[in-house]
């Protein structure tokens, strides 16, 4: 079993996957927006970027209350154009400048550029239907300004949009307005050390959804999406295990990311994600007899269970699977088994080195062939050989 | 089951000891090459050390490739021959001095001398044959100059010794010239807190290999070696065993150190491991009925798995037995059992506080009745009495 983050912490889906692949995230999580962004093909260069959007609020008692946090999933098209009347907007009589990137359906991006801005800031969207919308507040003293900023960017926005003749329309035709961005996951652009240089491996990725795609990019892996893989409990599970198969003539590590057990979770629906389970047992029989050199590893990135529709901070069981590798009693892939199983219990964080342990790649504690700290024996080319 | 170092880490003889002896290697660990000469008998007081064996080295398109790193294993009297002539070099015109210290076979020490000097310096040898002899690099900016230093030497010490009467002789025999210093475990002669100071306990130690010993020399045990220790597959057990019992007379931690399964391990010889086991066994069967107060702890400080003829970052099984110890439900002492056994998993950074708490000596948490943090229960002759 494996706490992906420490025990009684539930992971979003970025946060686990940066633990699990060996970054610390009290020390290297640049916030979520830039892995949002970045698996919608976005690259942030510079500035302070929040996911955002956009959402139907209606205003009580001097507070506006999310109605809908997707507009009623608003069409590309009515989003596209009021997007447009909030694309650029000078903030703080122009020492910060706003850009809103407006992507899929509800979906977009927010970008604020200017000097001693900072992402330690809360955020707005309260991540609840019947909530107030939140005031944006600096978590440390360098982010007043940001949050300045960005209160000016709400209340300025928020009066276009309800203005705004499609919004007007939406009304009539008995649809939420989208009269409101909702922000969150603030973050700056900050280069994570590649997981080749980390690690040693070259990696790649099969995966579909946006948030996994993003990640695997921010962390230098090639991204492959084949055909039929959805991200939902109806993709392509055995063409993602047959593409990660071939990816393996070109690439020492690949991960598959399957959210189809999530989405089933999520939506509370038990009997949807055993049937996910099943297909994705189906698609596994292609790595139940590995080449000799594969060392196949089977886990979540975090427990969502259908009873609670969401992540828990509950333990994953993992599943460490190839020729010489230990082997114990376990007969089932289960919570139960696993969790007295012979790998016993470690957290995320640890999970990189016994996969270079499994693949008698890592490095004796005490040796030093590399002018910098690594676990993995160093590949012949990255050594520097002493010439005279 | 525990974790010597952390989860998929192998650690090496020393630094798997360290961390089971409750020291932090991240802060404490000095490098291997001071324990390696303590257990040859030499103490280190200043500069910095190096390990460092004869080899052979061939060139290669201006690289320098280790054709054999113990030089054939050559004799101690053409080693000690060889040695007499770079036994002292000044480097860096003057400001560094270099002493080479020949030991047994092919085995010997290098030690820099003169300010300014670090062992944060990168391994020379590549600990694989087929490799180049690699450049030595520096980990931080105050080992440039020890860098350079040790570089002259290289340099120096195989024009001396390539022309040297003794290898042209060894050429015409037919045997690998020993024609090349291989440094490695850059280590500085920081004195560790003595183990008695950090653990209340007066230490004892039971070992035959250079490395055991030195390690608990360095830590401040007494070290006993009875007669028939060997540190390979035949030794003593058996005497082993009854000398830690007789030291109980006059220490309260005796430290027994049992190279023989690992010996075994590297020749990749899972039969002889078994009989080394079972000879272990049976020089148990005299703890078996310990006396009332005795603690008996019997673990590893890496797995030495015969499949990979190394060490790995595997767990290893532990076992407390003492009257009145908390019991399991385990009835044998191996991999399957222990990983589901009554003390479950852990790192072998905790393992002192363990043992501690096993031979009832653990200060509850909270409590100062020292002026320096201790996690024992200090002895009546370390406490301050107030006197009026």
């Amino acid at each position: 079993m494996q706490y992906p983050i420490a025990p009684g912490v539930p992971p979003g889906s970025d946060t686990g996957h940066l633990s699990l692949f060996g970054y610390n995230l009290n020390e290297e999580y640049p916030g979520r927006g830039i892995f949002e962004a970045l698996g919608e093909g976005i690259v942030l260069e510079d500035g302070v970027a929040f996911r955002a959007n956009f959402a139907t609020v209606s205003r009580r008692n001097g507070e506006l209350i999310v109605e809908d946090r997707r507009a009623g999933r608003i069409s590309g098209e009515d989003a596209e154009a009021l997007a447009s009347e909030i694309s650029q907007m000078s903030l703080l009589e122009g020492e910060v400048e706003a850009e809103f990137m407006h992507t899929l359906e509800h979906r977009g991006f927010l970008i604020l550029r200017g000097d001693d801005l900072s992402s330690e800031v809360t955020d707005v969207d309260p991540h609840e239907v019947g909530y107030p919308v939140l005031e944006p507040l600096p978590i440390e003293i360098e982010a007043i300004k940001t949050a300045k900023a960005l209160k000016e960017f709400l209340i300025r926005s928020h009066e276009v949009l309800r203005e705004h003749e499609i919004n007007k329309k939406r009304v009539r035709e008995g649809k939420p307005p989208a009269n409101f961005i909702l922000p969150r996951g603030a973050s700056k652009p900050v280069s994570l050390e590649r997981f080749s240089d980390r690690w040693g491996f070259k990696p790649a990725a099969v995966a579909a959804g946006p948030m996994y795609k993003g990640i695997a990019k921010a962390l230098g892996f090639e991204v492959h999406q084949p055909e039929g893989a959805t991200g939902l409990p109806n993709s392509n599970f055995r063409g993602k295990i047959k593409e990660a198969l071939d990816l393996l003539e070109n690439f020492d590590f690949v991960y598959v990311h399957m959210k189809g057990t999530d989405v089933a979770s999520h939506k509370r629906d038990p009997k949807l994600k055993v049937e996910v389970l099943e297909r994705i047992d189906d698609a596994l029989e292609q790595v139940t007899d590995p080449p000799e050199d594969l060392v196949v590893v089977i886990t979540g990135d975090h427990a969502t269970p259908c009873l609670l529709g969401k992540h828990s901070g509950d333990p994953v069981p993992i599943l460490f699977y190839g020729k010489g590798l230990p082997k114990d009693d376990a007969s089932n892939f289960h919570e139960l088994d696993a969790s007295v199983g012979g790998a016993g219990w470690f957290l995320g964080a640890d999970l990189m080195k016994l996969i270079l342990n499994f693949s008698d790649r890592s490095l004796e504690y005490g040796l030093r062939p590399l002018p910098r700290r690594r676990w993995y024996v160093p590949k012949k080319e990255e050594l520097t050989p002493f010439r005279i």
